[in-house]
């Protein structure tokens, strides 16, 4: 008797018709007479539980009643089609036997624990339906985004975790080292002395690996980035982790308008695999989160909207609507702003372009008006910022000059400068936060549970 | 006239032939006479450059064969196709312009350049048609792993990279912290107060996923971590690195045999992969990298040896071959024994099963012989050991005699027995090397030379 997933029998079921059949598993639910014990099992490669029908005739049948939730058990039987009924098909057992005990105490027996008690059992969350959906679609997605990149022949590149720069200078960073607190090295005026770290200076997480990867796109045109960031802000959001991980596409010889059509495409690309290969999980989440399959079918059905920061500006002005931190050019804005806009104003995914270049990062493209930066980020409905993307300024004595204004060390940037000097080159990417992504696509609302061992202020467990 | 890559060129010579083209790029050579002048271009899409024609009826004939290297250009003109030369076509530029400049000193200009200077140019190595070639392959060779994964069902489990637990206790870590050294919190006691710190412990950079990642194999089946992981380790050698991504697949139900079928489906996987999609990378790397492509097609073509530890040390013994480490049952193989393994007497990769338990972790599962564990790991020629896997302690009573037994603290692991407490399910899987798999197919022998930016003790410059 061949072995089979629960995948394999829901793939095909005509075929297993009345075919002997062995299933490994775990116990879901079990339940029944004095004549007859259903159990409900699942082997973790499908969302969807097999049916197992146990008779008294089983000589083991009172001790196969008692076994609890969890248990790992081996089930041969025949194959039943039952068309009529809610699940596809049945296992009759002719034989079921415990591979492995579980325990009374199994603490998921209950339905509608709250996410709050869950999230103290991450170990364990992946075993009920909403965890193993949404950590399924997580999967998918990350595969789906390395497809498409893949496909249009970006590059993935392994910029560095540690790293001795601080990126764009943006960001609290966690620091790396290996002295012992206890006895730490001095130097003669009594300070720590760096240089007798493991790196021999300071070393930090890596907030962004943008602008490693700028020096990739410069040699291999189209390259990309997915990895872990860092930030080390006491911020305590249902959208902001400490840990998180970032797609940083980057593109030579592309503008503005080629991030915008790259992630926009890589967007639908991962929901229209998502409809593809997720169904039942996206079924599943529909039913707890409401509006989630509408909201994703128009995603991939309408173009995305465009809007410059100033038009932006105007438009919240004239809703009429009160904001708490009040709308005028210039602000940075707020999650209620962009929530707003694509929620209420344009009812879909919206890029905002042109910034003012005051509030983005000095390494964006200034603009001629020399108010704004070459800058488009994208807003999606529920979530607000999704992507954060921008024409590079690739103009050495401007770039130069900005890094001045910006206040920072221009020595630290040396590397950098060096990218322009030896060919000044158009370029431009954008980062997605992948977590951002995962929410949207789950309909989740906490990013706490969309990452399997979240790390927040206080909260490194595991 | 529509822009085109080079890659794109190189594609379809015949359809292009004597049409008008653009193409963007970099001078990668220029050369010529006072009536004619060469350029070579590359814009990344491509190992292989395109050639320019520039004939000196161009009105700027005598500034552009000033142009210096690393410029950017853009050039219009007509496809030539020249199937008697070299390479398969020419571009005769009817319009060259200088997008961006570059500089008569950049440093790239010398062949022959060594592997230890162009680490110190990490950011402009990738320009060079070594490191564009290996980058290339590593980035193909992570979707093809991804691709291998997903394709049989494996759902991607991103585990954290910051932990407060130590993993598996072995393997010195980074400890990560916010906490002002100068002004360090302290206990009554005068120590540190490390529940002053961002988490409110102290936590470290991940040595490995595999823990977390086998709470999501008890609930989907099939996963697998992709992601960094750290070493704090003052090692110097050409192998390891302080900063490197592991792949960790993960099953259930599935035992020490189905480790070393899955292990060796994906290396093979990889190798067949990057034949079909990198085939200028790997002839490039095999000009520089003798035996190169001879060894790769033995990778996929013959099936991995497979042999005991015990044996294995018996073969060792009998070979006559005086090594560093005397051989004897018992000791930890080194890399000189593992090499003379797969190199000597197998002469291909070979999986070595049943290590001593105690040269072992805690988590892998005793055999019935009481002095062996299930352990299988892949020793590969060149490289030594690339892969690392077990069949894991899935029976509660023993771990937890192991978690005593190996001196660690029960308590910390109380989850992770938990994963058995709540059905004890037989599993198994293992950890590669990423860069230890880039080298192997790349033919690189130093680690620095396959990571886009190395760190190693005392270096983590950009």
């Amino acid at each position: 008797m061949e072995k089979f997933t629960i995948k394999d029998l829901y793939a095909k079921p005509t075929e297993f018709a009345d075919k002997q059949v062995e299933i490994e598993g775990w116990i879901k639910t079990s339940r029944g007479s004095k004549k007859i014990c259903f159990i409900e099992a699942n082997d973790g490669s499908f969302l969807k539980n097999a049916q197992i029908i146990v008779k008294n005739d089983n000589p083991d049948f009172d001790e196969i009643r008692k076994w609890p939730i969890a248990s790992t058990i081996r089930v041969n039987g025949t194959f039943v089609s039952t068309p009529d009924a809610p699940q596809p098909f049945e296992i009759h057992a002719s034989k079921i036997t415990l591979e492995g005990h579980s325990n009374s105490d199994f603490p998921l027996q209950k339905k509608e624990q709250s996410y709050e008690y869950l999230r103290t059992l991450a170990h364990l969350r992946p075993r009920t339906n909403t965890f193993y959906s949404v950590f399924k679609v997580r999967s998918m997605a990350a595969f789906a985004v390395h497809q498409y990149l893949q496909s249009r022949d970006f590059t993935y590149v392994n910029t560095p975790i540690i790293t001795s720069s601080d990126a764009e200078g943006a960001g609290e960073t966690f620091r790396v080292t290996t002295m012992d607190m206890n006895n730490l090295p001095k130097t003669e005026d009594g300070k720590v002395d760096d240089s007798k770290d493991f790196f021999r200076e300071k070393a930090n997480l890596t907030v962004s690996g943008q602008l490693s990867v700028e020096a990739y796109a410069l040699a291999l045109r189209n390259v990309y980035t997915f990895g872990p960031t860092f930030r080390a802000e006491n911020s305590h959001t249902a959208r902001h982790a400490s840990e998180f991980w970032m797609i940083e596409p980057e593109m030579a010889f592309a503008d503005l308008k080629d991030t915008m059509e790259v992630s926009e495409g890589l967007v639908k690309y991962v929901v229209n695999y998502l409809f593809e290969h997720a169904k039942e999980e996206l079924d599943f989440l529909n039913s707890i989160n409401e509006g989630l399959i509408d909201r994703l079918k128009e995603t991939v059905n309408e173009d995305f909207a465009k809007v410059t920061y100033t038009e932006a500006i105007k438009l919240l002005e004239e809703s009429g609507e009160k904001f708490e931190v009040p709308v005028k050019w210039g602000i940075d804005l707020q999650s209620e702003h962009e929530r707003y806009l694509c929620e209420h104003i344009y009812n879909k995914p919206v890029f905002l372009t042109d910034y003012p270049r005051n509030i983005k990062a000095f390494y964006m493209r200034d603009n001629d008006d020399g108010k704004t930066v070459a800058a488009a980020d994208l807003l999606v409905p529920e979530i607000g910022e999704m992507v954060g993307g921008s024409q590079r300024e690739e103009r050495e004595d401007k770039l130069r000059a900005k890094i001045d204004e910006f206040g920072l060390n221009e020595e630290e940037y040396n590397w950098y400068l060096e990218l322009r000097k030896y060919g000044e080159t158009v370029h431009s990417g954008f980062g997605i936060g992948f977590e951002r992504l995962v929410m949207y696509v789950t309909g989740m609302a906490n990013i706490r549970d969309v990452i399997p061992y979240p790390r927040t202020p206080g909260n490194a467990p595991f």
